[in-house]
């Protein structure tokens, strides 16, 4: 555990915060362990953080991940998962994990929906069988999963979205959330409430304001990241956050962009997760300081450089693009996981250096280089 | 190089023979280092052994691996491997390395082949890109990739073949082995003569003969475990080896069923290679002490036990069937990958423990041992 006195879960230590934004460097407690913030959870939607073992991530410097409610609710099913002893026995992973309640997938995958009052009534994607969850199955699942912390079970709204509809979805995601406050919790749970309201301001502090009166262990922005373009996006994480209390985390669900992360921490953020460093590692993209690149791209075929230079992953510290291209060219599984390690390296990478920059008090001094060297990247190669 | 000191490449100790059979314990040495024997080559097909990393491979005790003329000429070419080092640095497997000469996919899996007196001229079963490869062409792809042991160019007749055509393909092979034994070779590179001749003794015979005649630093026997019948295939081992020397390794290509193995060990062989680890692991079969099983069934949903009891590989150390068989369900890439490992790793035992058996002087009692457990568990399971 660092070299820390363990503290109880649920602890969030601010350390330092920014005098000149509202970011702040953090650790958050959990049964499985302590948490620096701001930190970014790679997307563990299986059981498995796509191709790499729980020994990758202990070496990639992943601190926690996220786990599905509605996929491992599909497959294996919870008999399977509960039954192994719950999800970190089952994929064999001992620091802490997060759950998402399951709400976004069954709005964005699952067929025939039918919202009730109490739940959401769906068809698996997989195999079209009928499944219920609402705020006490939901709870029900993650407590058999015994995540470390686990989020309400709320109705994320498209985007665009009628105020009418996002009003809905909000009084919606306030009743379930006063629901899954009261729910048993597996040792040591912590519950995050998660805040909706689309790009509606008073739909976003009527939500926040609520939650914040029931009182959960941290508060998660939702909703956000689903087709909206950037200014709105980051209005809205604004919005979300603005009356959130300073003393419990702050989460926004489903995002990655480096850029839209950093500002987000800039308005107080301590807490991402997304698909796209493993998702991005599938299609042959890498991630790098100075922004991303193809690595099946022909002009990588004798390219005896590492994926990024200087990086301190697996991958980067044996490997040469032109191996990784060959791999992922002939559809070998080895170039999908060197290139999922790089990516998930970059991403705690930045998380770090964010980190050593709040604590030298420089964050935003760290932020505009970042952006200026991604700039000037993108720059050179349109020049091209 | 395990506490031994170097001894020049080529070298090759047999440190001791069976009483009852012609199996011999042995040492070879090459420009990567030494090699037990017996010895099973995981195969390498595209500059990986399928979703392993070379350090999986040293965590499992695999001493050498088998690199895929054919595959990797077509892709990435050599213009690549060759720009990158070799093969060894490509790849960053810093052990031995024995190549295939390609002859025998560029029988099985190419399209539009034409045999002239120097070579075939195929077509790539990728792309249909016109390709020629003969001795001298497959000797210079070796010497680039840079493999210690290289092979013969040789042409391999399928099963079943008449006495005329498989008299035909020994001449062949007869003749493009005296070219391949002339052309340079990379530093400290072996190369190794093969033994065809279908099922006819007085061809094997022939074959063998003439081979050792030119000298070469290791035999093989090829044109095995082609479709034939066990007892023919035994049979054919047995006329391949009886004319060899008993002072060079002698290795059978292509051959991965444990009890074949046994079997020709029995008849002094010292070196396999085979998919079937790698291949059963993807269709998600499971090679045990007790035979082959597969973990995506039924009836391992909620079982807890490693893949095999006793185990020591990473897979079986950490994770249950029941979690492997979930990945496997689902398409995770780590399913595949934690089965390839535990079905690597239960090759490289096998052959440990048979090493361990000669060194014991009991060899026999260790075969049949073997042989009865998997007959026991066979009976076992077709009585249940």
């Amino acid at each position: 555990m660092s070299g820390h006195v363990a503290k109880p879960s649920g602890t969030f230590e601010v350390l330092k915060t920014d005098a000149h934004s509202s970011a702040r460097l953090g650790r958050l407690w959990t049964a499985h362990g302590p948490v620096d913030t701001p930190v970014f959870m790679p997307v563990g939607t299986q059981g498995t953080v796509k191709s790499l073992e729980p020994r990758d991530l202990i070496e990639n410097g992943v601190q926690i991940i996220l786990g599905n409610t509605y996929h491992l609710l599909l497959r294996p099913g919870m008999d399977v998962v509960s039954g192994c002893g719950g999800l970190h026995r089952f994929m064999g992973w001992d620091g802490p994990i997060l759950t998402d309640s399951g709400g976004f997938q069954v709005f964005s995958l699952s067929n025939l929906r039918k919202v009730r009052e109490n739940g959401v009534e769906f068809r698996s994607h997989i195999d079209g069988s009928t499944f219920f969850l609402g705020p006490i199955e939901a709870m029900a699942v993650q407590r058999g999963l015994g995540s470390d912390i686990a989020m309400c079970f709320d109705e994320c709204p498209p985007y665009p979205c009628d105020p009418q509809t996002a009003c809905q979805a909000v009084d919606k995601t306030l009743s379930w959330a006063a629901l899954c406050r009261r729910e048993a919790r597996a040792p040591g749970q912590l519950v995050f409430g998660i805040v909706q309201g689309g790009e509606y301001a008073p739909l976003r502090e009527r939500c926040a304001r609520e939650l914040v009166a029931m009182g959960f262990d941290g508060y998660a922005v939702g909703g956000v990241s689903v087709g909206e373009p950037e200014p709105v996006l980051l209005r809205e994480i604004e919005d979300g956050v603005r009356h959130l209390p300073v003393e419990r985390p702050r989460y926004v669900m489903g995002l990655g962009d480096f850029g839209q992360m950093a500002a987000s921490v800039a308005n107080g953020v301590d807490m991402f997760d997304c698909v796209m460093p493993t998702r991005h590692a599938r299609n042959g993209s890498a991630f790098t300081r100075h922004g991303s690149y193809p690595v099946k791209a022909g002009e990588y075929k004798l390219d005896t450089r590492p994926v990024e230079e200087g990086c301190d992953c697996y991958a980067c510290r044996h490997f040469t693009r032109a191996y990784i291209r060959h791999l992922l060219n002939v559809g070998e599984i080895l170039g999908v996981r060197l290139l999922t390690i790089h990516n998930v390296r970059r991403y705690v990478t930045f998380m770090a250096e964010m980190r050593a920059a709040l604590a030298a008090g420089a964050f935003e001094e760290w932020r505009s280089e970042w952006a200026a060297r991604v700039q000037e990247t993108k720059s050179k190669r349109s020049g091209e």
